[in-house]
């Protein structure tokens, strides 16, 4: 049948969430690689570095001190894309040359005071004082602003500039051009079917089994059904939570739990710490708190550019950029790789 | 007034070719960087190396030996992401679980007989013979399939696996969701305002000169108002020209001469072989033939990745992925940057 064969013959898979499709052509893998090599990721960060401007007690670029912090740490971005008062451009415009005010503001939050850690070595409670921050970053910033991106950079790979372990959370009086493609999608899916897209998604999935890579009993990681990056997944509640901050306390715990097996199942794939970018979508908050919002479900991508090995990432160009996505992997094949990985942390199990 | 002032503060552009907005925060290029530094192009790739699989009468990866090529030479992707016989997945499916049968077929160009020169260098008429080599191969694909992607990956930035100069084309039985994008924009817009928009955009930008980088009598260079990339343009006809195949022999040599200038001012601007990835999108083939394409205007995307220097690039990553991209010079100070560099290519200088 068509679905035994999806690992050797290319077909286009249906994203409900942007609408868009992706091509799949699992027989690619067998090419050969003679381009671009990445350097692996340092594997041997000091715990602290006195010239680091994220570790506490430092000197930040602008002359700023850390405080000696001891779980997480949260500051504004010295370089900040987005600032409280930009002037508003006007409306008065071609149809072809339209622009916009943004106002917002950028911050920057440490994980925890040691340069040499990630999240996936992060105890547990210490993982839940992040999931508490970020909540509380939601509440605050939300009454604010229209949408609050709360993301996090790991590895060089990923244009991050800085090992000690941190995610930003850029805040914008505008809703981005990626979660109102989201808003639209899941809109649209819940006038028609009555139901939250990601709440009947998750659902299915976790009867189908074929994509999940780890589940609690609140929790489910996959890779969803139309993954672009080879090994992407999407980590959603089971119950329908609208925001990061409409977690109960046994749901932050049990948040701090899959994250750690997800995270561990991703840095022993290669033996490396393994980078990503990832980041949170949930209902948009401002003037938007007062709105109906059932058709949104709180979940987070994480988008992983490796492919092959520690070295040999996955380059979305040409095609990709001018045309569609295109997958070297079916995503029931990286789901089953990562699956199947020890529970235990290569870096822990060394010892 | 705001336009002064768009150089020191953020704010958003619409771009009509695909209904999104690009977050342009100028004061972030004063940042200093501390991340990953790339590898700068080799400088020194030998003319023939008997085991490139892209030189003439060498053999490629599958047994096949390449011809004794003087001009341009064309083969199939070795490895294609696109066969011609896959299997139809079937129709009566879940709608957040949807497949679609893909067929198409993958070629690759070699530009030039010679692997140490790129477009810049190579000589006018060289470069029609490549043009009409792409306007032979939208005709021929284009009387089967629907969409016909032309693009090059240049650089191992790019995720290029050899430096021999060359393209690709990807010809599927599916519209690929960024010409899907841009054929509903561009079809709203022409039935709004009655005039192809790219039409309307180009007279306007010949006009206002400010994101001019080249132009001559049949052709124009800009950074498009709404660009992502830092130094990202685009390449279109003044004429209404709906495919390339459609060019006239004038407009190709006109052509000729514009890549030619244009891609001289990118190798000026570091002093190395620039790399990007670029492509072709011009009215849809196959069954679209028949049909009214009015809307459409050819034009050339080019997506180049270097930001600061030959070694530090813009890295589309965390916001970028999760919610909106963003750049950090306005459009205006990259074409300015541009437009001023020589016509002279550097490395015919330094003889
Ligand atoms: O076919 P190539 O050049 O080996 O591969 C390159 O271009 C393709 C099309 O843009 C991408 O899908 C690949 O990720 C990239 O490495
Ligand atoms: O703010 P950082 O970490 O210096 O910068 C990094 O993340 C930003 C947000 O995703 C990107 O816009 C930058 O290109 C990237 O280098």
């Amino acid at each position: 049948t068509f679905w035994l064969s999806s690992r050797e013959h290319q077909h286009l898979r249906y994203n409900p969430l942007r609408d868009t499709w992706v091509l799949v052509s699992a027989h690619r893998m067998k090419r050969p690689w003679a381009g671009q090599v990445e350097k692996p990721p340092e594997e041997h960060t000091p715990r602290y570095d006195p010239r680091n401007p994220l570790c506490p007690g430092n000197t930040r670029a602008n002359g700023e001190v850390n405080s000696d912090y001891d779980s997480t740490f949260l500051f504004e971005n010295d370089f900040p894309a987005l600032q409280p008062d930009a002037p508003d451009p006007g409306s008065d415009q071609h149809p072809l040359f339209q622009s916009k005010v943004a106002r917002g503001v950028c911050k920057v939050m440490c994980f925890h005071p040691w340069s040499d850690v990630t999240l996936s070595l992060m105890k547990k409670q210490e993982v839940v004082k992040v999931i508490d921050k970020w909540a509380e970053l939601i509440e605050e910033l939300g009454t604010t602003y229209l949408w609050v991106q709360i993301f996090e950079n790991k590895g060089a790979m990923m244009g991050c500039s800085n090992p000690h372990p941190h995610c930003q959370v850029w805040a914008s009086n505008f809703l981005p051009n990626e979660p109102a493609l989201s808003d639209r999608c899941q809109r649209a899916y819940y006038q028609k079917h009555g139901e939250p897209l990601l709440l009947q998604y998750a659902k299915q999935e976790a009867e189908k089994k074929e994509r999940v890579v780890v589940e609690t009993s609140d929790w489910l990681a996959v890779v969803p059904y139309w993954a672009t990056w080879p090994y992407q997944t999407l980590l959603l509640p089971r119950r329908h939570v609208l925001r990061i901050n409409d977690l109960t306390t046994e749901e932050r715990e049990g948040l701090a739990d899959i994250m750690k097996q997800l995270l561990t199942k991703y840095d022993n794939l290669f033996e490396i710490s393994f980078p990503y970018s990832m980041g949170w979508h949930g209902a948009p908050t401002g003037p938007h708190l007062n709105k109906d919002n059932s058709h949104w479900q709180l979940h987070a991508h994480y988008y992983p550019p490796l492919l092959r090995s520690a070295t040999v990432k996955k380059f979305m160009v040409g095609y990709e950029m001018l045309a569609q996505d295109q997958r070297d992997l079916t995503p029931e094949q990286a789901a089953e790789k990562l699956r199947n990985l020890p529970e235990e942390h290569y870096k822990t199990r060394e010892n």
